[in-house]
């Protein structure tokens, strides 16, 4: 059986939640589509995790980022030609370090989610998995502040999870309840622009760490 | 690559969270232990999610349980003599449904988490990734619920919550919350028993459904 590593990248440009995908080179009409997810075989002697983790930054230049297991789809027809088994991965990066992934290599793309073309295999529906996992995973984690830059305003935060949420949400209660999870603290600065109020910056006590929530 | 589901059936006996294991026939000392997971080899042609589905009945007899996929194990070490990735699943089961599973199989023993065996090859990590699975949904989930019989008291049912946490709880806000839910709904019957108030029995509205909770 081959055993492959798929990866869904996710951030937040331009106001949308978007996906990386990289153009096929070979066969690009195979398997029904030519825009795949980065990913690649596992080596025979390669530890499946570390699979993901190589083939993110080789293929996307992304280094410490948000990475976790998603799910492994194993339908025997999922490829047309050899038994594939997928170990499917999602990683969140904050857009400012995608700017490296898309100098890495220019066969990447930024997709919006909701504008996808047509995709290689079921990549598709491993993208709607991941999708649906970052939504539930909003509800009882702090997962979604590894969209956000080193410092941010309340305002960008709440903007990351009404983009992924596609709902408005109310600006008093939002305020509250990150506050009260206690792994955000202030910077000391604060962001002016032309029309705003002078706004608080904020950090994460502990950059990279993802806690449950109640 | 040889790849495999391995499952961990958990469910509430004598108090005490359990795991289902089976007596290894061939070369019980070989790969560390006598004790192992249910759970073989993916067919050629067997879609992983239905192997899993496949093995649980096979092996212990469990029909319609809770069975979810845990994560993928896939070091490539994990087996002595061959590059071995297997799928671990997850599986709950309310314990009168466990008797069956043991008629099933004479070489199927259920033991305590807190008291397991020497297991054959990283079985004993997938049993704690499981229990961290299990422990971190009873937070944000009704997964809990999925060990209850058809009917039910709110003490049975903080009970369990109590036995997987390994704490005691608060009665009048455990009662509070998982009413709040909106899952369970009464019977109409009080269990009596001698020394007790008689005690609402419950039943959940969809059986087998797990609900997000916030």
């Amino acid at each position: 059986m081959y055993v492959s590593t798929e990866i869904v990248i996710f951030t937040i440009r331009e106001a949308r939640l978007q996906v990386v995908l990289r153009r096929r080179r070979r066969d690009p009409l195979k398997g029904g589509g030519t825009w795949a997810l980065p990913g690649g075989a596992v080596g025979v002697d390669e530890d499946v995790d570390l699979a993901a983790t190589r083939t993110l930054t080789q293929q996307t230049g992304l280094k410490d980022v948000y990475l976790e297991q998603l799910y492994t789809f194993g339908c025997p027809d999922r490829h047309p030609e050899r038994r594939l088994i997928t170990v499917a991965y999602y990683a969140l990066a904050p857009v400012e370090r995608t700017v490296d992934a898309q100098r890495h290599k220019d066969e990447l793309v930024w997709f919006p989610c909701g504008a996808l073309p047509e995709l290689y295999l079921d990549h598709g529906a491993i993208i709607d998995v991941a999708r649906g996992r970052l939504k539930a995973k909003l509800d009882y984690s702090t997962i979604a502040f590894q969209f956000m830059p080193k410092r941010f305003t309340l305002s960008e935060l709440q903007h990351v999870y009404e983009t992924i949420l596609g709902e408005t949400l109310d600006k008093r209660n939002f305020r509250k309840r990150v506050l009260s999870i206690g792994t955000l603290e202030q910077t000391g600065n604060m962001r002016r622009d032309g029309c705003h109020r002078p706004a608080r910056l904020y950090r994460l006590k502990t950059p990279g760490k993802v806690q449950f929530i109640k």
